[in-house]
């Protein structure tokens, strides 16, 4: 079943106004321009991410994120602990798993603990279904589209939504789906354009969750409201480091 | 007492003249923002914090900056080791303390090692003083100037400044009372801007020693510079992605 | 014997369509703008850095850069594994070894395993070459060319090539030397241009290998192609923020 999505910026002008608190265990590549696209979309971020502190955090945030990309050791306390302890909506963004052991483990661990949201790419949601070997590091090696299937399939095995990002991002709860085009190139060449997807996914889902919005709704939204702003910034863009300043002004005005 | 302060461009010349080298410990989220901040101010940022090697550089820092943003079990140690080796003027900045008991306890442990300034949000410099549960993560909760009583309470009990960052700024030596108004609202739009500052008051402090000026003074006076290029800033910016961009460019030209 | 080199656009457009995959193993405050800089310039960065995985993703990397600007002790045995595993070129950025016993220890280990290019500034090449005793941090303190002999000593010693960054860069492999002109005195006020510049080089030395480009001119190649970016961005630029964006723009088009 294919599904439309409501306005987007009906969904984002709630989330300025609850500032949702969105808890980030997140790689240590992209955890300021993560911080900054949640400040600029109109949520509060908060990297707590050491044992002793992420499972108390959790228990206050509005969302968590898991992202893997550099999931050292103490980072890989806090999330179990964090994960253990949430009751809200978690995101978990699988980066890179595949061929790297420590974080495909941490993968199926977490999977098992039903993330509310997953999110990658294609090479990423096949490696975590099984069906693939995972890509080079975080490039996308497959396409969008090849992996609906194995996106349908971890959907209904988490009981969660899983969110493909690609040219047209595809985004199903294992029976609808949901596409959303758009977005541009330019953010593929800014390192996190997909990991703070994740947070701001985590962001869309807390606030649609207060506001009787489904999760498969929210998630849709969000990628939505993301790909209108890299438009937006890309067409007043001379490159990938003038596009990464534009885009948090872009997402700082979407939904007004 | 009310104190007002020099004009800031004079020591901020001192400062560029002299380029006090600024060693930082500090979170993860922010650690190249701040170090940005200090090159543009003319500072010289050095992000020396492992243990075995935190200790030998504080002895020939100018000025050290501890940030409990992201407290990895590594970096406290570092901490501790930076703190106890420092001779040079030391800031504190206690992110997010009150609720999360890592930080919370660490605070309170390198409070009694007597920081020649303290630096936070009105929620913060409260939960440090022991007269409020703090905030949720980096936000402000409390207002400044109800604040203000804690603040001058924690400079008495550490011997040093406190400085509470919001609207106004209010900084306190326990007796005397700067305020600095000015600096602008997406500030807080951007990752790291206050723990940014807290790098600012550091070079600033060190600054004002080999100068005469007194560290009350120095720390107002880093707010004063800091605001202004804020303000100037957002005067060309056109959301909080070139606010940031555009504000580097301002602390680069301020004091010339 | 001194050398020139090709025109440095052909390279990069050959890098550009290869995509060499460059595995880094870098400071923390620099990581998010190295990955930028490796994406911009035509480039897959992979932040790959923890034990257990390292070694794994060594194996199948173009070229790997191992930076000494914060090592903690998890990323210290995840280098050992990448440098052992690697069979590809690895570049060493011993940042601000000198003083700090612990990246001092680690850079003379690693040295020992002879990398492809070691890059710094004049302190760090005296001081890995024995001939000094490093700077203030990421400093330089001395100049390039007084640090000429102790780069050409260094590059005999460890069979590789030397490059020292400076107002005007030096190339050596210990008998053929390359100055590269140019630049911009901005690139020294945003923190991690000289360490984004050993990626860079990661990236051309991989390049260069597959096109039959010796090492010292690839090394001369890809400080060329970083200094005219430089330059342009500079004349685009109102100060080091603007300037960091629009470098990363300019990476992004040299050698289309």
């Amino acid at each position: 079943m294919s599904r439309t999505i409501v306005e987007p910026p009906r969904l984002h002008a709630a989330l300025r106004q609850s500032t949702p608190l969105v808890q980030c265990l997140t790689n240590a590549v992209v955890s300021n321009f993560t911080a900054n696209v949640l400040l600029a979309v109109g949520a509060a971020p908060a990297m707590v991410d050491i044992p002793g502190e992420a499972g108390t955090f959790a228990r206050v945030a509005g969302a968590v994120l898991i992202n893997l990309g550099t999931p050292r050791e103490e980072q890989r306390v806090a999330m179990r602990e964090a994960v253990s302890a949430a009751s809200t909506p978690w995101v978990l963004d699988p980066v890179a798993i595949g061929v790297l052991s420590v974080r495909t483990a941490l993968a199926e661990e977490l999977l098992a603990l039903r993330p509310t949201v997953i999110r990658g790419n294609a090479s990423e949601i096949r490696a975590l279904a099984g069906a693939g070997a995972g890509g080079r590091g975080v490039d996308a090696v497959d396409d969008v589209e090849s992996a609906g299937g194995a996106a349908a399939a971890l959907a209904r095995r988490s009981g969660g939504i899983v969110a493909v990002s690609g040219a047209v991002d595809l985004i199903t709860d294992g029976s609808s789906t949901v596409r959303v085009p758009g977005g541009d190139e330019l953010l593929t060449r800014v390192t996190g354009g997909g990991c703070a997807l994740g947070a701001v996914v985590a962001a869309f889902v807390a606030t649609g969750r207060a506001r009787g919005v489904d999760d498969l709704e929210a998630v849709a939204t969000a990628h939505a409201v993301y790909s209108a702003a890299a438009e937006r910034a890309a067409a007043a863009a001379s490159g990938p480091g003038t596009f990464a300043a534009r885009f948090l002004d872009e997402l700082a005005v979407t939904g007004r």
